[in-house]
């Protein structure tokens, strides 16, 4: 199969992320109650404490144990009534996949079609918030990071639209590769369901999907008429409340959720919001060197947890990943829908340092070579080098 | 908190059960990319595999990425439109929860209330299904085992039922806690739709939902109205195929399946039932010995997963399961509803020896007698261990 | 092979012991550099807690990466030189053996032979130390828990008789199977080498032989010619007082020392003693209602750590062990050498707890009965039941 | 203390190495008894294999716990005696260690000292040899690789000095840091004891002296008069031949061992051999494009498993691997003795791939910046990739 068995595989895919030790050891545990007496006192400052990350005071946190699609549903079959109308942008797969969802749902879809490369178009949202004068639209849907063209969005404009617009829709955010990893500000912004995973910036493997319920979004639950009952937050509310679960929690990723919340809490979530910058940019910097560009059109759409880059014409980039992880074991995002064959994809989001960034820059030099992709070798590690030596204030005062 | 946190706790619950170490150390892996080139070679030849646990060859299985009751859900939705006439019975916290899935997801559910300690009523059901003479009922749904209760139900009887009536109700089996421990035959009753999930007989945490479908029911799917996105099984049919997943699957479960797929295998399917038996059968022993009852109500309803227990008048088995807990790291099942406080209960299922089930049985004669419970100290170990001598062969051929 | 291959095995041998899962999390760790800056923020407190296990201010505690025989070599070759006079008893297999390695190493072994069943013969030695007025014996040496035999010796005798004799000997203790789990006290006691191993009371895979020397052990190293290397302890001096080791260390088990040390503070030295004897005692009182007897021959040889049972005339212990661990996954200790094919042995020593010894007494009927062995079914249970729930005050106002 | 806690260390210390998972798994188990009936099963095979590591089909290979200083203390005192003369060369650390232990146990041990950074002077050896007339010298001790200044010697060679000389000694071999991952030919070359140690290319963490005697070293060790007990091949012998061990053995490292050598073989050794000496080039590659220099003085004496390379006059590489470390979390081998404060070392040798190795090298060049090290950017990854990409035809037949 496959040639470089050897060794440690590089896992360069934007999530699942390279799971941290400490983590591992947290979820590898024996089975335990889940209706055990001190439950609570593991369940509940949990959950204090994931709304620290969604910087919220008055949200409520739920754990579903499904993919952040299942998050997706329960955001929205808890908030809304079939027929209702909701406001959503595409402009990659993931948000194709949430317009799809909603579709399924029931839902009064209307799609803004923007061109892969870019993000959330705020001003013409405003437009056509502004337009909806009978407030038909219920929600305003914001893909935060688009994992296929690693694009970010501006949530706080999206805020500022809706506010501009004086409209009352709820604002969903999808977070489920920004959280944890890229500022986030539930209460700020006025997000009023956030949907996370656990598989990306929370460093975990993929089961958990984290969710967070502004209180108007609580209470829409009154009224909606969705059907649901496996993503019921009311099930979870009357429940979680005294710590515990309405159906069996997977009590291991939740486990290994506290070590994962604990991790991000000692480095400061603001730091880890500057490593991401920082490691995306030493990759930024070396696909510069390359002379490649990336599919996100413009800096303020760069994401810092994934870059999708295009390879040169002629270059299929489906067998150039696939050729990387036979040949060294290298697992890179591949390029999805309009953009497969064209770009593939580093992921740089969790738990990763300047070693690691540096071995996939240099691995990817590598690749490239044996591919025949016309570039100057060493280039991108040079560039990275130089970006990551001069942005480290800190490391000149010790080298000092 | 507790005071024996010394030592290795002893779960006894009803699941999530005890992860073999070989499990374990199949899920504690590095993470790895779900659209790896080579996944197909790990995940086709294990769907082929968990078609003979659910002894079908025809069926298809699926698995999501949550709890037995996201599994419901997929049953139910998949197949049935909303207002669509179910029959099932209700006699146990699980059946009854159930039966509210379905009256919230919208079908016009036909509830036979049976006292809690019996199990699915084939007569009873021949009756309804041969009044339906319109064939209004379009599903029966049957608990193969009430986990609350400590009940199965014969669904070879459902199956009579469903044939001396003559009717084409789809036959929907709710085997969370039976699937993978006692026998149970997807093609051979006819069953439609088996729900099974991770973290009983399959030994693995709680997580991913293990859920078999026939070939009626994949057509049933096709006119199926129900609202349903995540877990619509048309997206898993479209990647399962080739070997992949709709979106991110938990893939450090899936590989901890495999292992616990290959122990199964390696007993023996049939061994492993035969183990269930003799090791309830042991418990049953020991409950006799001890002058308590089962909630079951006779031999027929025996469950070989779990026995729930009547503590003597006076007993509050809440307290006693608390108790067990905090002073001697084992849990049990509590009594749940109609029998809180009244039951507690000896889950008996997944990776069990003699030596574990001597172990509940002797640690539970000590809770007893802490709780001033009349019995005979040594009794119930001495018959399950005389039980246990007498039911084996092999040891006595290996004696000689 | 084994027919029981399901479920967890149950090690009842004298060590290795049970591994708990935060130590085992401890030793599951990538490698790290034993020469890190760090390193010593980590060791050195861990050189210092250790201390305390052993119960000594002065002493200094070395860590040898080699069994418990090793933890001899370096006892004997640091203090003493060839043709040096030691003093030892031997009534055991472990005994035994470390007169055999004080042979090969020249030195000049007085053995008083004892009966196997008994310990150290207090009065025998102060006898022979009282005669010896030229105090060519340079060194007593006691087995503190034979193994073999199940028989704990009165170390604080042996000082006595030394006192009594007024004889300058140094006292060396082979604390192997005793400390961490049974009372043992350095200074108190003026013991001048005390020997242990990781894979007993420390709870910890075997590979590391924990040595601590007394301040007059320490100077004896000064003149002592023996030839050492490997286990010499002016290289571990040296280095460790800075942190590190003179070679390279086995890191992953220091790791797993560190929460090893952690858990019996945690639950306090003298809780760790008290629950090995109420563990211990409630063997005894089963072997007792069995009809069976200790090879300890009286009450003041009992071991909390390890029992070593006789089993009836023409019944071969040799091959109850063998069927026990091929039928069950049972793991005795076999009877060793005077003592082969007429006892078996009952490890008690590390992370037990009440469950877990339940499970190995009712066990243990379960094989005594599919081997004939005549015994009244249900008694040795029985009897450890009624004594675990008398012995336990705070049990009883828990249930109050 | 350290900044870059996030993240996986860089560990490139010339051992331990980089334990795989498939060794970890098989490591990070319940303990067992090492007495247990079916024990044979797993340890014969084992040793049956370790010998073809050694490339020995008539030598008999021993597990020691210990470290490889164990393995050389074993396989001087089971053969020789106090007082029998000894011929070495002192080059580097290890080589150094070695003669003190020859020193200590009272060996008469003639040694050529020879500069740091060549290896065994076979001609000066050869003329030595061919001067004992008399036979006086009893073994010729070779170091293989020389882990402090990253020096291959030609073992080849030594045994053609002795058969050129026509000497009768016996030769011994260091291949703590070359076997398993260098090629090594025990019977071939006629080494009589070899030692090499579990933390280097076995994979393992350290603990474990894997040693290995020709039949001349067995017979050899009937008239050493060395005391040995700990280290006494005799008791090894004794109950090796049956599948136990003489004392307690660290089953859980053995059980990884096992892992190791299927791996090793999995890939097979001269695929190993082949893959060392590849990315070992690729680091000297990078050296060179970096203007430094190696210790090692000609191409002949490099190491494949570790590069001792010179920092720039005027820096210092003991705070260079100390900022390393505690700013990027990267492991450096630091100079030992004569070289400290000059050379850093890169181990790269065990569980490594190509980008692990552009990891490092891309690292090193960051620390290199901080330390305002003079070098061109870019330039060691650059000279490395073009060598990894030249070097490896099967990769340009795939690309094709």
């Amino acid at each position: 199969m496959t040639r470089s068995l050897v060794g440690t595989p590089a896992l360069f895919i934007p999530g699942p992320t390279n799971v941290p030790e400490r983590v591992r050891s947290a979820i590898d545990i024996p089975m335990e109650d889940q209706r055990a007496p001190d439950l609570p006192e593991f369940t509940l400052p949990l959950f204090a404490d994931l709304k620290k990350v969604f910087k919220t005071e008055s949200g409520q946190v739920f754990l579903f144990p499904s993919s952040g699609t299942g998050g997706w549903e329960a955001a929205m079959t808890n908030t809304l009534s079939p027929g209702d109308k909701v406001l959503i942008a595409s402009f990659g797969q993931f948000s194709h996949l949430w317009v799809d969802l909603c579709q399924r749902q029931g839902f009064d879809v209307e799609v803004v079609d923007v061109d892969w490369g870019e993000g959330v178009p705020v001003e013409r949202f405003q437009e056509i918030l502004a337009a909806d004068t009978e407030h038909e639209i219920k929600a305003v849907l914001a893909t935060h990071n688009e994992t296929a063209t690693g694009v970010t969005s501006d949530i706080a404009g999206v805020r500022g639209a809706l506010d501009a617009a004086g409209h009352p829709a709820m604002l969903f955010v999808d977070g489920v590769s920004s959280i944890a990893s890229i500022d986030f500000r539930m209460d700020e912004w006025g997000v009023d369901v956030a949907v996370s995973g656990s598989q990306k910036g929370f460093m975990l493997p993929a089961g958990l999907a984290i969710v967070c319920f502004s209180q108007k979004a609580l209470k829409a639950a009154g009224s909606a008429t969705s059907r649901r009952c496996y993503f019921d937050i009311a099930d979870m509310i009357r429940t979680n409340k005294d710590g515990y679960f309405p159906y069996t929690p997977p009590m291991s990723l939740i486990r290994g959720l506290r070590a994962s919340v604990d991790m991000l809490f000692e480095e400061g979530l603001e730091n880890v919001f500057a490593r991401h910058y920082r490691l995306a940019e030493a990759v930024r910097r070396a696909v510069s060197a390359w002379g490649l560009s990336l599919c996100a059109t413009e800096p303020k759409w760069h994401s810092d947890t994934v870059s999708a880059i295009y390879l040169p014409e002629g270059v299929d980039s489906g067998a150039f990943v696939k050729y990387a992880y036979q040949q060294y074991g290298i697992s890179y995002g591949v390029g999805l829908s309009k953009v497969a064959g064209r770009v593939f994809r580093i992921g740089h989001l969790g738990a990763l340092n300047e070693t690691m960034i540096l071995s996939i820059i240099g691995a990817t030099e590598l690749v490239m070579r044996d591919f025949d992709v016309a570039f100057q070798t060493g280039s991108g590690v040079a560039a990275a080098v130089e970006y990551l030596h001069e942005s480290n204030k800190n490391i000149r005062d010790i080298a000092a």
